[in-house]
């Protein structure tokens, strides 16, 4: 038999959610102008501003990429550095996006677990100074992290206070901020602009839109030369409704968090039906709707044949498997079955 | 009143054509591969040699300045130059992006009637040969162009002519390129392929898709790093079969061709309709979807609050109309009799 | 016969002025700190707030390309542009320097006599304000011109009252600034910072000099980055007493002066000796060390091959004589005498 | 008492060199073509091939920053990566010109002691393929290293082998390349070319030039580009022949080589005479110019005072001294017994 209709490759192999399509037929009638400046932009802009601070500025982008690069464009200068994780997305695998396009170079913090620490970030700060080396501008996070952990508020506060203390912002790549707020119990704003954060890639694309990502500036000041970083960094929708509508459609009815719910517990309900089997280890904590493995080698191309998922260390055998809003109690009790079946001593 | 469900803004300003909007929904099943790496995309990419060429290569963008930045990345090298009209949307309306993304300089060309001509190519290519100067590497003409005429296939063959003999590619920014093969009653590659263009931005979202853009490049060999090129210029779509949809609906049952004649014909209906008008001159060939006038300023602000449209020269009155795939017949009989009234001598 | 031992190439194929050797070996004793972290270089930046203004910050750079890039990216950010003229050096040979390095767009103006205006800046500021656009940022003149016109201080103030007027910086590429101001009988601060210029490209190199430029900012708030910029566009020199030795010297018993009075005095006996001359005609004004002529063309290669200079237009006959400080009136009275000789009719 | 008049700071705190400033007072004879087309670069280019190959092709460029950076323009495009040490110049003092002038991300290798391995270049190419990473093209390493040490032949030619295997180039910063030649008592050719490295950067100031360093490459293919690459990277003198100038001299009757031994000897005569004292400790060999201790920290700003040098690690204690062509053996002598004095118990 083939690859199931859902596998565990990532949440952005999953559809556009059914409330998300209903928003983009509801908006397709007549004209509006164009490059989000319409109502149904406005309607968008409205809600985040619900949900982040009335004192918030909203733009949206196409995605992930674009709306953490150009944020970035946006906050640095050509001297400028970025302190990151040593496995942070935007230095891994964004193909020289923020070297080339943001034009800035890329200060790496060690992250065992997926997160940086004040003392990783004080590390670089220390060597600022004169002209040869680059400037810290910006340390960014990602929020829920590449490896599934979140951080606590406590742990972004304490970022985000090194950075302003030495005049650096703060910047979360929040491709997963909806699974990060969910797996803490908290608000949006609780893990954003209340823990000091300066500028937020709020993620849609991973939590059920078709495509979408927004940047959100905590400090109006710091947005002013925002859309010209979009327009140059090619992020400028000209039928900006088409993205907004989806945004008020994750922001309406609490969508986000629904879906975020539902992503975030299947990846508990998957890490507790393995845990206990023999040959399997579940490697960093489940707090988002990530589960890390490592099994054995041999064994993963077999369950890939069937369920499609990424290696995360193919030498290792260590595993990535990602839930999504669509994902069903039935495919993670089937993939675990298959597991299982695989691990267990033939008699 | 305020302004009405139609104006002549742009054909941006249109939604999504309903085959598009079904096409989306259509794909809306189950989990697939992200990036492109799956058969919605395969079929958009077939279709495509359908019409343009089994041999080429198509890659899908999100908007038209990342279709035209990244093919140029692609083409060029740090010390290459672009040749373009100095009415280019590349050199007037995207922000610098093709200087800071691609990092091209421009070298413009003059082009009263929106056409460059070889012997402006040929004006660049003279120059070049000294370290002091860039190198010219690509020629990237507009078609339709900004001013709503087209290039005669022999016109694209005697640039493409020209660039090639000198080692240049032949770039077509193809915004509107469907309206202008139907407006030259030909079909698309007779309109590119055929006429020795190397690479075409090939636009979806002004003829009614939601967003999309393609780029073709007619030489394989061309596409060697195009994937690294999008994915750096932020345009890689992670759930790219709604992207790869939307181009499936447009190229099936010959949608491109339906809405680009319609359009065009609405414009044809405009032009011939105000041309009477005493007060208002049409100002180019109305050889696409889009109608230049030049009309007494004081009309004009009248005019926008009732139908949108973009002033082109504001102080010499001149003004832009484009129609679109939803344009009515009815819209322009209302927007032609309101013109009438404000430009009849009052008894 | 050969070459002859000094022609009207450039200024910049005079060798170096004998104060300026004696000065370098001066400075050749024993270690000092590198970078500038020294006691000549501090003497250079004293001289010259000597003689252009207490305030100023002033940084030393190795060419003009280096110091008019490394000044724009200090002045601009990533979606900035810079308005100068159409014949610019800036815009015609320094390699897209300033698009690539600098990551600016440039925005020309007409100047036929190698002078913009400040209805030529006017012009491209009017167009600003959306996020489409570049934003004009700084405007860039060169004094004296690349036609060997200089600026008056009216013309200066002119252009700097536009510029501020709008919220940008007036730079001036100042490769022969002191050619300009004996031109004009002025002292350098009148003809820079008195007339509202806020940075300046001071030339060292085509003066007398072995290698050295001068970036000078007469509002300190400008020069924030500067030394980053300077480092980063690799114009950073670690022995950097030998270029501020060289500045030393050229400010030192006014040197500067004695040379370009020379050079510009030379200029003018050539354009007055050769005007005579049926066949000849002299094409701009000769106001600093360059004469532009034009004559028949098949007399311009016979002239090279003894007495070196560069074709302007070569198809037009038009010719470019720079003199330099090391041009000796019996240079001149060879050249004219070979011109009249050439264009004497034969009996 | 001041700082002595020499120190252990930089090998380019020292001044020039007798013979090189011989060098640049017989050059400065009349007129010359600019730009590197006269009789003074090519004899230093025919002086270069005769030690480095008759095929290669060489470029003048200003400094190190410059000649690296123009090197990997060439040789990269928008994709790529450069893999170096984590101590490497590249990546920690050149604020970030090689991310922001030549666009390339740079990939940090482990290096204890200052030189990479295969291994970590392996590590590197591994993981490439994919249009979400960077594509390593060059491996640039660092000879002497900035620790002091020195690739062996046969190091070099490993990296090299890993590098041609994976269609990557091997480029050598050779700030300090002569240095690295005298301590394996090889020629210059037998550490370069003959190892496999692709492109060099040939350093000439630290080694008693006033300014100057050379790109040379092996393959002359790979130069193709490099004029443009020198000329927008702002390297291109005008007045070249005194830069060739230096580098003639420095070619001739093994100049180089003697400045180098006298370094090298210098660096060995310190730390056999520190390396008794107890409290001092050598903490890298000393390979080529430059002596690295530890010493207990509240020694280090006394000694600083009488002779200046840098921290390296100033937690720790650690400390670099660099010798030049122009030390002195009672420099030494002088200095050690100053830190002899120090930490003796006092009776």
């Amino acid at each position: 038999m083939g690859e199931r209709i859902r596998g565990f490759g990532s949440d952005n192999h999953a559809g556009v959610h059914p409330e998300v399509m209903a928003a983009l037929q509801r908006v397709n009638v007549g004209h509006v102008h164009s490059y989000g400046d319409d109502p149904h932009t406005d309607e968008a802009v409205a809600l985040f501003r619900g949900v982040l601070g009335s004192e918030v500025e909203v733009f949206l982008a196409f995605n992930g990429t674009g709306a953490n690069v150009t944020a970035l464009t946006a906050l640095t200068r050509f001297c400028d550095a970025v302190i990151c994780s040593d496995t942070a997305h935007l230095h891994i695998d964004e193909c020289g996006a923020p070297e080339q396009v943001a034009g800035v170079k890329l200060l790496t913090a060690p992250a065992p677990d997926g997160k940086i620490t004040p003392e990783g970030v004080a590390a670089h700060i220390a060597g600022r100074g004169d002209e040869h080396q680059v400037r810290p501008r910006v340390v960014s996070i990602t929020q829920a992290t590449e490896l599934g952990t979140v951080y606590a508020p406590s742990e972004i506060r304490a970022i985000a206070d090194c950075a302003h203390e030495h005049g650096l912002y703060l910047h979360v790549d929040g491709a997963r901020i909806a699974n990060a707020a969910v797996g803490l119990g908290l608000e949006l704003r609780e893990v954003t602009g209340d823990c000091g954060v300066d500028v937020l890639s709020f993620g849609g694309t991973k939590n059920g839109l078709m495509l979408g990502e927004a940047v959100v500036f905590f400090k109006p000041e710091l947005a002013e030369d925002y859309r010209r970083a979009r327009k140059q960094g090619m992020q400028l929708a000209s039928k900006m409704r088409f993205v907004a509508a989806q945004f008020t459609a994750l922001l309406t009815d609490d969508l986000w968090r629904r879906s975020a719910e539902h992503a975030n517990a299947m990846a508990q309900v998957l890490a507790e039906r393995v845990r206990p089997i023999r040959g399997v280890e579940v490697i960093y904590p489940v707090q988002a709707n990530a589960v890390f493995a490592r099994l054995p080698v041999d064994v993963i191309p077999i369950l890939q044949q069937e369920f499609f998922f990424y290696p995360w260390n193919a030498t290792r055998g260590e595993v990535r498997w990602m839930t999504s809003f669509d994902t069903e109690a039935e495919d993670i009790e089937a993939f675990a079955t298959l597991i299982e079946t695989l691990l267990s001593p033939t008699e």
